[in-house]
């Protein structure tokens, strides 16, 4: 498998670890060899060899400060369209910042790639809210995979468990905490912190995006909900579509209340059929303190499945991380090189 | 796909609904049309034909009491091993009652399918918990599928959340609660219920099996992390080389104790690694309340797995019931199917 990855911030570099870490068991386990053969950053510069980078050597040079276009021999000034069309790859990796009112440049990325045939995997929010079924599409008529476990739970593998281990069932609601971010903050807030000091710390520890209003204002978890409901429920929802509320209003007054009377505040993703259409929605909920939803602490996510078969399923796992969202991106790998 | 069932009790009922039930569905959505073909018990008798059965007409006569080998056209007086040799298949679904002492006669009729190219899909924890890296061996070297998603956590689809979703990974350690049965007595202690009248209305729900022993006394459990161990982590472990205990001992004034203390006891199945031994063990445990295995009430199971790239992955779910391990045997004739 020969991959390109365009974006190579905190989970670009998670997954080269990984590729590194794991180079010998995935060879010899699953018989899976993957060759990187260009990695493309607007900040980070360019590179790429047809016989595969050297990623202890690309990890060190970006972690060093200097730009991959220096590199000798595979640094290159090409942009990420440029590259996507002419590097000989059989997959795009897409982990470019996610922009979730405009889905650039992700989007153009993505169609790039499969237009000429091409894999994706990414965890870009942006695409998959914004344009999910055209580019589901596109991915379909040129017979190739498209895959985003990332984008909801990082690599806790959601999306996989219900469209691989829960096929044949019907999911009829699905309900969750789906930003590690907000939860994070909320935990601390109940622990006695304020708000202004609970964000801090969410940034310190790597939890808090760039820009934290996509976090505090539910943005990222509407994303969330959006994919669920256009991927699970095949709908046709954008993100504005859907009510959203963050956790700003939210005072360390009200968390105390409540858990005086044994209650906890989350912010909850919901998505759910009402008659013939699908809703989704966004908000704080007041959770008794014995709901499996109100123990999930911390930057951990959970998602609860409400199916035709089994009732519901549950599962809790990390919402973010370097190496957890790397994870999601090596398994959706996996799978595009499992079918090929 | 050409099915046989052998034994037709709670879970091959379960099945029989869901594949009436979902019939149009599975055809539309997945291109999936299965054809039962034989169905074999050793108390409602056997039948078969080359066309396929009529599923209706076989749950009426079951549920009236009367005997399939008495049904025109169709019944027949073949044991399992002769419809199993002789009926024109190529996937045995075998649901005769779990011997986790002898693993018969479940394991001969899983050796014979697999001997003959025949896919096997098992709900029956004697074969897997005494033979398993036989049985995988023989599947292995014919070139067909042993599946037995339902063996742990019926439906909740563990097995396949490990073996697909997390592939890739290291798994560390699992740990949960395995046994429904136990878990819903506990449950009801907690709530006042003494033993006897927690486990008599276990049974009236349908959740504890005909001899209560294997669940109260954790053997059931035990079959459960046997197979875990043989299969997650690759050792080659029986029932007999494990502790185990059952939950027989836990006293009403015990649990009520635990509670004001804030604690809950529950039965913990568990495997690890101990330098460079799997090592395997089941009973009872005092968790905080604050523990995320300690919500979880009721014949509800939950199973956390430690890996090395997501760190604790839970996932919670039905552990019994007709409808949810008929659907585990679903779940694994889709997936024998799509590799076919």
């Amino acid at each position: 498998m020969r991959i390109v990855i365009v974006g190579f911030g905190t989970v670009g570099q998670g997954l080269a670890e990984l590729l590194i870490e794991k180079r010998d068991e995935l060879e010899e386990t699953l018989g899976f060899e993957p060759l990187v053969v260009g990695v493309c950053d607007a900040l980070k510069g360019s590179c790429e060899s047809d016989d595969g980078l050297d990623l202890e050597l690309i990890l060190e040079t970006v972690q060093r400060g200097e730009s991959l276009s220096d590199l000798p021999g595979v640094g290159c000034d090409c942009d990420a369209l440029t590259m996507i069309r002419q590097v000989d790859a059989d997959t795009l990796v897409e982990l470019t910042y996610t922009d979730i009112e405009t889905g650039e440049p992700a989007t153009s990325h993505v169609k790039a790639a499969l237009r000429r045939g091409r894999n994706v995997v990414t965890t870009n929010k942006g695409p998959l809210a914004l344009h999910y079924h055209e580019l589901e599409d596109l991915a379909r008529a040129e017979g190739v995979q498209f895959l985003f476990e990332g984008t909801v739970m990082s690599g806790t593998p959601v999306l996989n468990l219900i469209g691989e281990t829960l096929a044949g069932s019907q999911v009829l609601e699905v309900k969750g905490i789906l930003n590690g971010t907000t939860n994070y903050i909320l935990t601390r807030m109940g622990e006695g912190l304020d708000y202004e000091t609970a964000l801090k710390q969410a940034q310190e520890l790597g939890y808090a995006e760039a820009v934290p209003d996509a976090d505090v204002l539910g943005w990222d978890a509407l994303a969330k909900v959006t994919i669920l409901a256009n991927v699970v429920f095949g709908a046709d929802l954008r993100p504005a579509d859907s009510p959203c509320e963050g956790i700003t209003q939210i005072t360390p007054e009200q968390i105390t209340q409540a858990a005086a009377s044994g209650q906890t505040y989350k912010l909850i993703g919901h998505v759910w059929r009402e008659r013939d259409e699908v809703r989704a929605a966004v908000g704080p909920q007041l959770l008794e303190d014995s709901h499996p939803l109100a123990g999930v602490s911390g930057a951990t996510n959970a998602l609860t499945i409400t199916t035709d078969t089994l009732g519901d399923v549950t599962i809790i796992g990390p919402g973010a991380g370097k190496r957890e969202t790397g994870y999601s991106v090596l398994i959706d790998l996996l799978h595009a090189w499992s079918v090929q």
